[in-house]
């Protein structure tokens, strides 16, 4: 439908819901009051949805376009399925086969429906539940293992416990909802068949899934805890908040991904907003997996606020979890995409059911940030719940503002002292800068790298995960081989590969033992927007310290990005340092050759999947490369000497399945250097229509760039424009705080100033 | 502005004028009068803008949004440039160049101000279209032939005569608008030093640019011919309808692009709207070089229809003109992008201005379908003249109606009887059957090629050319070498490549010579729509009949191809068959060797360009290869045996300089075959979505493909489904009319239909 069909079709369904609740007027009234005496003495539902929130909900139905227009949706797709029937299928696929696909869409219907009951009060929907529930309760007792056994922790329903997990916690909001409707004995037969022994299994029974740090667990601990909660079951709900009681499982024991079973015997729900987040909301795996398990957070700490608030969920750790929706919001570029720190599927977004959730219950249980019901209203959707309906209202009384990203230094690790992640924003540009921990057992040995991006657009990429996440055709949709052997490799990052080898030697365990530190991140000034990193450990005996600004300067026409990357060495090293460009070679102003057959770059850490495509000697000076892509023209220069090597790269050697993109890459290696500060200027510029056929602006705007001094306490940077204006940059490589005077002589002449930078 | 801000900008733009003529009327009615006495006796603007236009345009200004807003939008553009002031360089650069890109501004501006002193009535623009004529009076004198060399036929002003001809074609429409500002002296210097040599440069100086049948020579012609008629020259406008006066030119001589200067003697525009236009309206170049074409041949057609009415130069070849822009616009894909077909760039559309010509003139000087309309508000701006006024009024009137893209043949050759081009729609998938003639010097070497869209996006692509058109870092924009050694060569295109050497042997002359045959199209049935063809020359001894569909059956989501190439043959060989897909490699039936190291697939004809990225053996009976892009499924099922070999091959080889694409392919090379019928089904299926991460329909829907009988007469297909269900397709290979009884026997059962093809 076009905006005007739905306005027109908001307009019916407003008029048509009027008709009926005028109609029904007094019945509905009656059903209230029945509602409220039962919802006093039994108290369901009250997990998410609440008995004052369904009266509040209902009160207002028909008036709340939003609302009505979610609820409308989330019934036709409701009744399609009671339609179509029941289908408990025995469980056999991996992700992406039939019965993994079928039993999760019955968990998101089974949760749907019950809402349904709640709001339209309509015993079909509860009927359905129960019924469903029945099947899953004859299956479920019969069920050994699932069949396929890749998992470290297989569950019953799914090849995953943690598929069973996302099961459980949507179907305890089912259950909920449909609570009064059981009768006792219904009660009874469920949570001894079904519900007491699923939330078993994914906890006591697959310890090393369920007692750890981590998303899997976070899943674990919030359906336990969310049906513990629906069935007033405090042990239940104790081994959510703090994991399974007297157990310790042995702290060198690792996952499939890699990663640390329980390194440091943390388990529970509160240990799991304790240890992934930062004090500013930071998750140490990365957007992608923020967003995974936002849900399960959110979703639980819902039903804790609910039921028990006295445990005051939302305020814990300084009120992180909502700190962490802001945070989560900001890592996501113009269209609304989740930059793929990390292993992130590229596409995911601010659109995906979780972030209808985070956003809701954000502005609900936050302070109504009208920032938030843009966000909203852009989704289109809200929650069929307390916190939708609170959205609801907002945008129907015209609250909302823009939620405006600006830049953002976002810490990581517990305290906030692991490094962090930092986003400059200028016009069109975002450059994200990640100097964090590793990540848990989805990082990547990437430490200082950065991706580019122009109005949501890649202009220098994060390559992301090696996954097709659901798509049973690629590896059953699940992590495949080239994850580890490609896309965690340092050399498909874009920062420094020293001798070939992968940061931390690419191990989990000595990754997991360090992070990089901030220098410095600086954004007072609208048109200079600093960031400064160092890492000491990727590479014993080297220190890389990484200072990114993007920086607008009228003599350019748009924003670019300047990049000091310093690296200093105590033994003789290669340092390769790639951009990965998308799109068509313009033009270079070095030469080189181009092979007759493709060879790959390397036999390991990332290099045996990299074909040459050419390569050659880098220019005196400045090294200059122009590509062109989606319509628009990028310039790169970079300071070189003849000495580097400029090698075009494209992913895709020994990858026999297909499984990597094609995509290119311009590496710049430096031999047999001990100390090297390389710098770069990356500029966005012009456009050309294939409609007229005029390029415009298609060439840079830089002369040369030049560094004028390089010493431990300072690098100075001269960039001179087309047009003969010259710019001085000079970072403080230490001793940088914001209120620090500096006093420097460059070439006989002397600069003053207090800050981190200088630039003029 | 959005929508929004674009209706308030319009309400206020009519009030301001509605306004403005309310204050100017008595002096404005004066003025008309005036004009009308003038314009009576010495007709002038008479080209394009006419008195009688002028009139009306006048009476209607601040009524009509969409001329009001064009009107606006040119008025802006001109008033920068006149605040800017007067550049008329020393020409110097190519195409892209600064004295290109300024004289090219030039022309456009000159034009536009013409019009604006039309319309506005306001001397300012007569005084700065008048002051730059002088400045080009008295740098023309001056001007050697341009510097540049790399022309067949250097023009003044740019480096080839064509540009030159761009910019009289304009500019003697500026010239009209303002002859009667100017005195009797100020015209006679113009035109002797300026617009009589400068059309003598472009024709009698220029003969091998001049005396073709090409669109260069029909901008040529059209720049003659319409200062000729704004100065009233007799010579001249004969020497443009009719070519040089008493010249023939050498038959055998070529220009740069490998065509022929001229090989049967005619020239002019009437030749030029002869030769390359079908009956149907097809132009032998394709829709790339018809859209360039396009501009000269209707707007001087549209000087002629007004200054010269007696040649009914709009009837001209049974009105092919007009059918000609009906042809085009049906050459587009759902976006409105024009096919590639031959040279051809990706991204030209029907929002080019020379389409704002063609629909405006398409709709006021034919029979206002308004279908045109619909057009036209999406391209969002009118003509200044009296077709744009024509539009204008009619989409105020309301009388728009879609612009609906049907399956449609058109015929090739200046009689129709030179193949042509077929396409295929149904719901979102069009198909592109190209078997056409040779298409000029921009041809390529694709006999009976196709490529697949679905929704405007390529399903399997057509290469196009290889250029960037006014990207001066790609060889001055111009056409690189890579068009000729890739693009145009027959391994680029989705067709048959017999024994690794192109159709006609990549010869021009061979290839100017034949045509493909149509067997028959067929477009009555809504859901089986088909295109047959043969060739007969492409490789002596071969004979190849491709009848490809595209059918909706009940069994399937969406449409999908059929498509069966006979290949008949006296001797043995290898023939080569490939499908450009897009995206990554999901799944395939077949195994395959991947090489460590990527060789070119063969060292001509184009083999150089391609690398190999894997080869195996065929599966036996049918091949299958999914695929993904964007967010889409796709499945190729086609009948093999083992003895075929599959190479999964990548475009980039032997390309130092990054022009190409590095585009997949997947070929299927049978070898020593005499006889084969290739038979292939490509279905377009499901979908995925990243942000919900689930998977729709990802697997084909065919079970297998069967070839039941091959003879002479026919081939029968049989398909059945995954449900089981078994569809038959029967074509005739010959005897094939519409009315034709068809009587056959397979298996022991009896077919019996009329009509070209059978299908149940």
């Amino acid at each position: 439908m076009n905006t005007k069909q739905n306005i027109l079709f908001l307009f019916a369904l407003v008029a048509i819901v009027l008709t009926v609740f005028s109609c029904k007027k007094e019945s509905a009234d009656d059903t209230n009051k029945k509602n409220e005496t039962s919802v006093a003495n039994q108290q369901h539902p009250k997990l998410i949805l609440t008995a004052q929130g369904v009266k509040d909900i209902r009160a207002q139905l028909g008036t709340i376009p939003i609302f009505d227009q979610s609820l409308q949706a989330v019934k036709e797709e409701v009744d399609a399925e009671i339609e179509a029937g029941i289908d408990v299928p025995i469980p056999k696929d991996y992700s992406g086969g039939y019965t993994h696909v079928r039993h999760k869409k019955n968990w998101f219907i089974l949760q749907k429906a019950g809402l349904l009951y709640q709001i339209l009060d309509d015993e079909k929907y509860a009927k359905y539940v129960k019924d469903m529930l029945m099947e899953y309760e004859a299956l479920y007792k019969t069920l050994p293992l699932h069949p396929k056994t890749r998992s470290y922790a297989r569950g019953k329903l799914f090849w995953q416990c943690l598929n069973d997990s996302n099961w459980l916690v949507y179907v305890s909001q089912a259950y909920d909802c449909i609570y009064n409707y059981l009768t006792e004995e219904e009660r009874n037969k469920l949570e001894t068949n079904l519900f007491k022994p699923f939330a078993n299994h994914i906890s006591v029974d697959s310890p090393q899934f369920y007692q750890r740090v981590h998303n899997h667990s976070t899943w674990g601990n919030a359906a336990v805890g969310m049906i513990g909660l629906v069935m007033d079951d405090e042990e239940l709900i104790n081994r959510a908040l703090y994991g399974i009681k007297d157990l310790k499982l042995d702290a060198n024991k690792k996952d499939d991904d890699g990663g640390f079973l329980n390194k440091d015997g943390k388990a529970g729900f509160l240990a799991n907003i304790e240890e992934p987040f930062s004090p500013d909301g930071y998750y140490s795996e990365g957007p992608y997996y923020q967003r995974y398990a936002m849900y399960p957070f959110l979703v639980f700490a819902e039903g804790l606020h609910n039921v028990k608030p006295e445990l005051k969920i939302f305020e814990y750790k300084e009120g992180v979890l909502l700190k962490s929706i802001n945070a989560l919001l900001n890592l996501s570029d113009a269209d609304g995409d989740f930059f793929p720190l990390n292993d992130g599927q590229k596409g995911m977004s601010y659109y995906t059911n979780a972030l209808v959730t985070a956003v809701d219950v954000s502005y609900h249980f936050g302070n109504q940030d009208p920032g938030l019901l843009s966000i909203a209203k852009q989704q289109d959707k809200v929650l069929l719940d307390d916190s939708g309906l609170a959205v609801a209202l907002g945008i129907k009384n015209g609250k909302e503002k823009p939620f405006s990203k600006k830049s953002i230094n976002l810490s990581d690790g517990p305290e906030g002292k692991q490094g962090g992640v930092g986003i400059l924003r200028n016009e069109n540009l975002e450059l994200v800068f990640k100097y964090a921990a590793q990540g848990s057992s989805h990082g990547h040995y990437d430490k200082l790298s950065y991706s580019l991006y122009e109005k949501g657009e890649e202009v220098i990429q994060d390559y992301g995960l090696s996954r097709f996440v659901n798509i049973e055709q690629k590896g059953g949709g699940n992590y495949l081989k080239e994850n580890k052997t490609w896309a965690k490799q340092t050399i498909a990052h874009n920062t420094i590969t020293q001798n070939e080898t992968s940061h931390f030697t690419g191990k989990y365990d000595i990754g997991s033992l360090y992070h990089s530190d901030l220098n410095y991140f600086s954004s007072e000034n609208e048109n200079v927007q600093v960031a400064s990193a160092i890492e000491k450990n990727a590479y014993p005996g080297t220190t890389m310290l990484r200072t990114m600004a993007i920086i607008k300067d009228e003599d350019f026409e748009k924003p670019y990005m300047l990049d000091i990357m310093k690296v200093t060495s105590a033994t003789a090293n290669q340092y390769d340092f790639p951009f990965y460009y998308f799109g068509q070679v313009l033009q270079t102003n070095f030469k080189y050759n181009s092979p007759k057959t493709l060879k790959p770059l390397g036999s390991k850490n990332g290099y045996q999947h990299l074909y040459v495509e050419g390569s050659g000697e880098a220019a005196e000076g400045n090294t200059k490369f122009s590509w062109f892509n989606n319509n628009k023209f990028y310039s790169l220069t970079t300071l070189t000497s003849v000495q580097d090597e400029l090698l075009f790269a494209r992913i895709g050697a020994n990858d026999p399945d297909f499984n990597l993109r094609r995509d290119p890459a311009l590496i710049l290696r430096a031999k047999n250097s001990k100390n090297r500060t390389f710098v770069s200027v990356i500029e966005a510029h012009g456009s050309y229509s294939p409609v007229s056929e005029s390029a415009i602006n298609s060439n840079s705007s830089i002369k040369s760039i030049k560094t004028v001094l390089d010493t431990q306490a300072y690098t100075a940077i001269e960039i001179t424009s087309l047009n003969g204006n010259v710019k001085l940059f000079i970072t403080a490589n230490a001793n940088n705080s914001k209120q620090k005077k500096h006093n420097l002589l460059i070439n006989d002449k002397n600069y003053e100033w207090s800050g981190s930078y200088y630039y003029k």
